[in-house]
């Protein structure tokens, strides 16, 4: 059922530069192709799945059936990016993101400095859309934002996240005066530091470097995740990270600044 | 210089069935191996690293002459766990971890109820290193604290923080009394929750299916990490959500209930 043509088409989706050139990338397993039929149907341009998904699916319907296919579990382990393939492999439309529609100037928006890991790029990803983050910037030296590692690790919210590759000069061009928080070595501490929360940049780090000094030069605000006295660990894992600092952020959504 | 019967031992140990045949588990990396070297001297068997390395790294003379192997880049990559091998392996023994050393009574410890992933038992080890948490149950579902990912994933915290595999009807009947919290979909806010912080157990459910029906059953506090208002995420990523309680208790440490 699948020609050649097909699975290599498919299988270059793994390249960020055939991503770029089809503007096209790769969603795969029942529950996130179920949430992308659902939440953006116009965004599959093609689904691949087993004969049961697609004849028991009905939100496969909002895909022409010329571009539903069949696959035998064989063919959808040709073209899978997972180790265990589940049932559907769907290729998306790369969604065009205007400045417009995420307003960073009123809100609270992630700036993610350099992440490389697919992993802790998607589920820093999975973190902002838990706390209601809707625009995460990227520096173009991290991971691709469609790189299959990372959809899989977004467990479904790169759909409801917006992601932007943009340098943060470039950003506090457009948005002069916007607060820029960032955990550093001697920052003060999180739950100490008296802050809003409801708007502004906060930028993650490297995993290995932390963030480049570019960045840094550009924080309004210094902070810090303080570890126990006497730890001898060197840092937290950057989804981790950025996980505390945007659960403190959100409490501190509103509330009467200390400072 | 790498026989046969050495490659099939080093390779053995990524199963657990081995690691408990030779009470033996492997650390790997320049990094990790060093600091195993410095910090548990005792405690590494054999090391199996580049020219370079070998003759480079003082800390290797803690291992006896005869069981520091060199190795060809060929023969450490037939050895290595790692997508890029990075110079050296490490035999290590299994350490054994007594309950009167790790004193969960009076400090604040981690009950990993399931966690299948071994970048997430690793990360959460990195973390309880972070906020000096010295004590991390599991319960006997979960991945192999020993895992070579979970040790890669732990940058080094296995060394410095205890496992212990047991479970939490075991853990209570040895500390009875001691209050137990789990993250629920219907718990108190965590920043709201008036919390010690110094003492307990701290229960960190399962990937897919959360905290077991058994153990929530033992909660005396049942607490929640709030999503923004309208956020369709349906979890967080449990290593985050396990780096979002610890960082709330450890700022909550010594200071006075609000309860």
């Amino acid at each position: 059922m699948l020609s050649k043509n097909n699975v290599k088409f498919i299988k270059s989706l793994r390249l960020k530069k055939f991503r770029q050139k089809y503007n096209n990338f790769i969603v795969e397993g029942d529950k996130m192709v179920r949430e992308l039929l659902e939440q953006r149907p116009g965004q599959a341009v093609a689904i691949y799945a087993l004969e049961g998904w697609l004849s028991g699916v009905e939100e496969a319907r909002a895909v022409p059936p010329e571009k539903r296919f069949c696959v035998s579990p064989a063919e959808l382990k040709k073209i899978s990016n997972l180790s265990t393939p589940n049932q559907v492999v769907a290729v998306a439309v790369i969604p065009e993101v205007k400045m417009e529609d995420v307003q960073p100037a009123g809100a609270l928006s992630l700036y993610l400095d350099g992440i490389q890991d697919p992993g802790n790029f998607g589920t820093i990803l999975r973190i902002a859309d838990w706390f209601g983050i809707s625009c995460v910037f990227s520096s173009p030296d991290c991971v691709d934002a469609c790189h299959p590692k990372v959809i899989q690790a977004t467990m479904g919210a790169f759909l409801r996240v917006s992601c932007i590759e943009m340098d943060i000069t470039s950003i506090l061009k457009l948005y002069p005066g916007l607060p820029v928080y960032g955990a550093v070595m001697d920052g003060e501490d999180v739950f100490r530091a008296g802050l809003d929360g409801a708007r502004g940049l906060l930028v993650i780090g490297n995993e290995g470097r932390g963030i480049t000094p570019e960045a840094e030069r550009l924080l309004s605000h210094r902070i810090s995740i303080p570890a126990a006295a006497h730890s001898r660990a060197e840092s937290l894992n950057a989804a981790v990270a950025a996980g505390i600092l945007c659960a403190v952020f959100r409490d501190r959504q509103g509330k009467v600044q200390i400072d």
